[in-house]
């Protein structure tokens, strides 16, 4: 029988859809460059060509049945160490290739993450705002989604609201820093409260609390920012990470699930991970893109472009009246809308060709998203709109 | 809460990992090249060069941000539209973009068609002997495999049992030919019969029954035999495709769900599966395995030393005595063990460095499968070792 849950899913119009099919419409009018689109989280700056090569020179080696042959269900063992020594180097935690699992981009990451550590009926928390795919990715494991309200003074956490909901149904929160779509990084602080509140709980429920941090964005935080690595702060951390933003190939599929090694399940829960996979058909990410990013694992693109466009974006904006919570990273900023309906808001901006993503899906009314991995002369092009929807609420 | 269900699946040893590990020890004893290794099904020959050429010029194109771009969660649709295109040029059935999804090879395949006609507690059938993964894709779905036993006499479908378990909770059929274990194909004859009693059952239950078929040995076909495309015969056909084997490629990942047109849902299908692909974390195969792929639509690599091979050994171990059906495709055969017990047998034959792997696991016990994709001068090394493990049941 074709199931009725997938069927209704597609009864659900995307709004970031609907607003990316009225950009081609509008840029077959007035010309692409003319449409200011930050509705779309694509990065915009090149591969390193580092990647580029290594890529060639793998697809071109003399032995294509080695190159392009089966992954071992756990990822290649060279490509996992490789993850393994470069997270402990870089953070300190004792990582072996036993802690590392290779997926396909985060989404892969979390959706086996999510079912290692969740049975049926247990209650995942993640904290507004969030990206909408958490929804499909815990409910289709059996488990239930519930979402913290947002903390809109710094888009930190909610601790009071959090403490409210961490009852003992509770077996995994999801966190997202730098986040999407508020392009706030947790603080030091946030990190440590947060794991104190959930090693307290975890005595108090009698189990284990797993936290699944979602990193996308780890490379991308600007400067001066407190980016903290969460699993220094709590053993039972399960990183799920992504080459997508990094490295810029976001369409290559590729990322990790990393378990910390001071979690005393962290070898059973990558196994398991092999397992789950053969369930949902997952089988590794491709070979020969394990093999070209382990080769350049400590590199990124060049990313400061991002932080560049924020800048502008920041002080325009904030000097037009908006308010928004300056970002720490990711190519994301989230400010309120300039009326208490930000869809209102960003129809109006497709007035003046800026599209704008509200934030209702995010679980945060009243605020839109703006993704600015787009070119920064666009960025200075733009403001000229930004100006003239303000001018509309004056 | 750490699911029991993954944790159990680890208790399970894989045969074939055992003999794989027997394998390298010996090869580090006595050299690779005098293990006479049947047990993998890695393809052994390259990929062909123009997919090669393609990716190179993909990776070095001047545009790296649209290459790796995220592709659109069917599937790039240029991919599509020629992958579609393929298909109707070469079996005449009037496929559409909007009838195919991209995806992470067979596997990735099979776990959306399962997930797209079935429901909690569906029945799903496949026939003996069967690929053993079919057993986690099927039940992490939330529906029951049950296996139709298999027809010794020549591998084709045993329609009396067959007949007995296709019960009004039966939703899906899974088949597989070219099939991995035994090699057959299945004739037009049974393929028709075959569609034949789905459609008389259809009408008695009142319920639409998915042939889903699991075709990653399509292109593997030897002289003479006459292979039905399977879909040609049946409406509800759900074609999973993958270019591991066509292509010599399996590491990276890339097949599809081709939806027979003629199947009234086949465009609810597909959007389905871009649905179920957001809560396993699919998202995609790579964008630029995807874009190469689909320029070297219609090739294969050189696949005719397993037909070579197979011509070796049919001949070697039939005039040894042992029984076999002929292959008709893929790069497995599967000869009757000489003793009842196929795993003794195959402990036996390790003494002489041959591995193969004992049936037990494919539902079909007292056989064994031996994949020769290896070079044909080692093939007919080995057929010393096969004279000599004979000798002792003489």
């Amino acid at each position: 029988m074709i199931p009725e849950e997938y069927k209704k899913m597609l009864g659900h119009k995307s709004v970031i859809r609907e607003i990316a099919e009225f950009g081609s419409e509008r840029a077959k009018e007035i010309g692409y460059g003319n449409v200011f689109d930050y509705s779309i989280g694509n990065p915009s700056v090149p591969v390193p060509q580092a990647f580029t090569d290594k890529l060639v020179e793998l697809a071109t080696s003399n032995n294509p049945v080695a190159v392009h042959g089966y992954s071992p269900s756990l990822g290649i063992e060279s490509v996992r160490e490789k993850v393994a020594q470069s997270l402990k180097r870089r953070f300190g935690l004792n990582y072996k290739k036993e802690h590392i699992f290779m997926t396909s981009g985060a989404a892969g990451a979390i959706a086996h993450a999510l079912r290692a550590v969740t049975t049926q009926g247990d209650e995942v928390l993640t904290f507004a705002p969030y990206f909408p795919e958490y929804i499909p990715y815990v409910n289709q494991t059996g488990a239930v989604l519930k979402v913290v309200p947002a903390n809109t003074a710094d888009f930190q956490i909610n601790f009071n609201e959090f403490e409210k909901m961490l009852t003992p149904e509770v077996t995994a929160v999801l966190i997202n820093t730098p986040n999407n779509p508020s392009g706030i990084v947790y603080s030091t602080e946030t990190v440590k409260k947060l794991a104190g509140i959930l090693q307290t709980k975890e005595k108090e429920f009698g189990h284990d609390i797993f936290l699944i941090s979602d990193e996308p964005y780890r490379e991308i935080v600007f400067e001066g920012v407190d980016a903290p690595y969460i699993a220094k702060f709590y053993p039972r951390t399960i990183t799920c990470y992504s080459f997508s933003k990094s490295l810029s190939l976001p369409g290559e599929r590729i990322g990790y699930v990393a378990v910390n090694p001071e979690c005393k399940d962290a070898e059973l829960i990558i196994k398991m991970c092999g397992q789950i996979s053969r369930g949902i058909g997952h089988n590794c990410p491709p070979s020969i893109i394990q093999l070209a990013v382990a080769e350049v694992i400590d590199m990124t693109a060049d990313l400061s472009v991002y932080e560049t466009n924020m800048n502008i974006l920041y002080e325009e904006l904030t000097r037009l009246g908006f308010s928004c919570v300056k970002p720490g990273g990711t190519f994301y900023m989230f400010p309120k809308a300039l009326e208490d309906d930000a869809v209102a808001f960003c129809n109006r901006a497709m007035n003046y060709d800026l599209l704008l993503v509200p934030a209702d899906s995010f679980g945060c009314p009243g605020y839109f998203r703006m993704a600015y991995c787009i070119p920064t002369e666009k960025v200075r092009r733009s403001l000229e709109a930004f100006r003239k929807l303000a001018e509309e609420y004056k």
